[in-house]
């Protein structure tokens, strides 16, 4: 490929929010930011060749953040080739060596439809989960098989519970690998009876979505595992197994992809430098191929702000090339008292997942779950 | 497995670096960590069950930083089932969902060996790659071929001048991936030719070590690829593909190692939170199977310190089971005159990686190596 072919419209922008003393220095940063992302080379250094224009990062816009005169937002464009169009190098353009500054925050993607659609995103998306729950006029509702050292047969006597009551998504609890005390196969098989056999009592849809937590030789043997095993849905973290993990698997298989935050809290926990929930859990996991966006909901025992949950969720709804939109589901101190003010904060294109809550709300999961349907119901008339 | 197989003294400890207002918070903090990474209940909902004491983290030691009143190191420790023994829910156990949260930092893992022997580590490690090389006395040298962008060609003829120089390692810039302007087989193919040939002419025992950034169903393919065709080592960014896919490699490919930080930077830029250099780029990637770990040093654009660098140095060599010593690798706005200050500070066991400054020293690649061996060779008698 000659810069002849490398289509100099074929950019796309990263918004980053960048702290300084003022517009001269945060535009010197950008300028090492645009470098380092791609040649990694003082300018003066690059060798002079066809390519340098179209490969190097490129400064579209700087400009102060309104009513903050130490923050200025950044606008770098790449080439779409510089990625290779796959997942692990597009994150390597992104933030691969800038992830190691300082006062460089990632507030925003601008992918254009010429670029994602070299990505599936989310296979079902709101509106095909719906079609394959029989659920459109409100929220759905999730809960976590927990916990960790339970006994599989509590576990799936907590799945059916669940599915009796009428909840939706059963997923198991992020911690529940393949441990001895439960392994994954007996675990996975004994949980899915149970829901296979709890829907077909009670009339339900609901599925059952283990955690895909494998090492990298034994994903493959999961997911085969599971798909065999009437599996619906995969619960998977990238941070902990890959994100281009999660980008096959949603291409590959059949199923509903919940995507889970495990360890992704340090790209947001700085307010100054890092990537924000909004285009880490929203952009980039659906990118990846997530139908459902698991993040910590605000008001509960984690940081994220209601703006933060807002912003994300729109990243996961709004239009977004030709991308089905993602089901954000927020998670963490939530409360069936609180099912309300949550529909009335997310609207009914939600999945509220509730898990310690329902275990403390009774001792019967079946009797807790109607209580959360009841709230449910109550407020999406 | 019952409580009864579980061994109590089968457990591995974490320190976290608590900031909080006095002790009494530090240890609520403390509580809710230990839960929140085991059975992720409030400790009154936990059912009663045997494995409950052993599943739970538990609470080993809180004690103030000494001369901070405002910090306390909490350490925390988990039966090694709960890991499963996998990379995966070993990160998630020591920080998924507490990476959610603010003001918590692991600064230590204190791993027994009977933990570390269901892990490989680095296959070669200092002593087995100095042997491969044939290099005992002096610290190694290393280059990134750049930029991104740059023709095969070029690429290539950059790899030869630096083998003929004397240089040691050879790694892609971690930007060169599967681009059309140099696609990975081609680029490997031809790199490694000249890296060979190089060799045979001037007697020397180079490596090339390929960027291995694919796509997770591409990974098997890449690696096969360099494999087929005399590639000695991978250039692999845990972040980027998957922590557990760098474990497998170093486990089943008899190839030199190096891990690349890119990404890594969230997990160390908030002072308060997250995980520190020492742990993840020395405790971790060492655990993965790293040879040789590149970091960002002190004094360049980067913002490590120079104690971070030092822990991080410590935490590749130090004694940690049978897991052999790794050799740490400085890179960022090194120079060739700064190698004196370097083999000062970091002693002979490690892995000087100058490429920016390389090509900036002089316009042939052969002349730019041989000053930097020259320095090195000066500096090492």
């Amino acid at each position: 490929m000659t810069a002849e072919t490398m289509h100099p419209a074929d950019r796309f922008c990263v918004v980053y929010r960048i702290t300084a003393a003022d517009h001269a220095e945060a535009k010197n940063f950008a300028k090492d930011v645009a470098l380092e992302q791609t040649v990694e080379l003082p300018e003066s250094s690059i060798p002079a060749g066809l390519l340098r224009d179209a490969v190097m990062g490129q400064i579209m816009d700087i400009r102060q953040v309104e009513g903050d005169s130490r923050r200025f937002d950044a606008t770098i464009s790449y080439h779409f080739e510089t990625t290779g169009y796959k997942i692990p190098q597009f994150l390597n353009v992104l933030f691969g060596n800038s992830s190691m500054r300082n006062n460089l925050k990632i507030t925003k993607l601008s992918l254009p439809d010429e670029f994602l659609k070299h990505f599936q995103g989310p296979r079902y998306g709101i509106e095909g989960l719906r079609k394959k729950m029989g659920v459109y006029d409100r929220p759905l509702a999730c809960t976590a098989l927990k916990p960790m050292g339970g006994s599989i047969k509590d576990l799936a006597r907590m799945a059916a519970g669940f599915v009796r009551g009428g909840g939706d998504i059963l997923k198991d609890d992020h911690g529940l690998a393949d441990q001895s005390y439960h392994p994954f196969k007996e675990r996975v098989l004994r949980c899915q009876e149970a829901v296979s056999q709890a829907n077909a009592e009670s009339g339900n849809t609901a599925i059952y979505c283990p955690m895909i937590s494998g090492q990298f030789d034994e994903i493959e043997e999961q997911v085969h595992f599971a798909l065999d095993n009437d599996v619906q849905g995969f619960l998977i973290a990238p941070l902990l197994v890959g994100f281009d993990t999660m980008r096959y698997l949603a291409e590959q298989c059949k199923v509903v992809i919940i995507g889970h935050p495990a360890l992704s809290g340090v790209f947001y926990s700085n307010p100054d430098h890092g990537i924000t929930p909004a285009v880490l859990l929203g952009s980039i996991y659906r990118l990846l191929g997530a139908d459902i966006s698991i993040f910590v909901n605000y008001g509960g025992r984690f940081p994220l702000t209601k703006a933060d949950c807002l912003d994300l969720s729109e990243a996961l709804r709004a239009p977004f090339g030709k991308l089905r939109p993602c089901f954000p589901s927020p998670a963490g101190g939530m409360s069936v008292d609180k099912v309300g003010e949550m529909v009335q904060t997310y609207g009914k294109d939600t999945v509220f997942l509730i898990s310690g809550a329902l275990i403390q709300y009774s001792p019967d999961m079946e009797t807790s779950t109607r209580a959360f349907m009841d709230k449910i119901h109550q407020y999406s008339e």
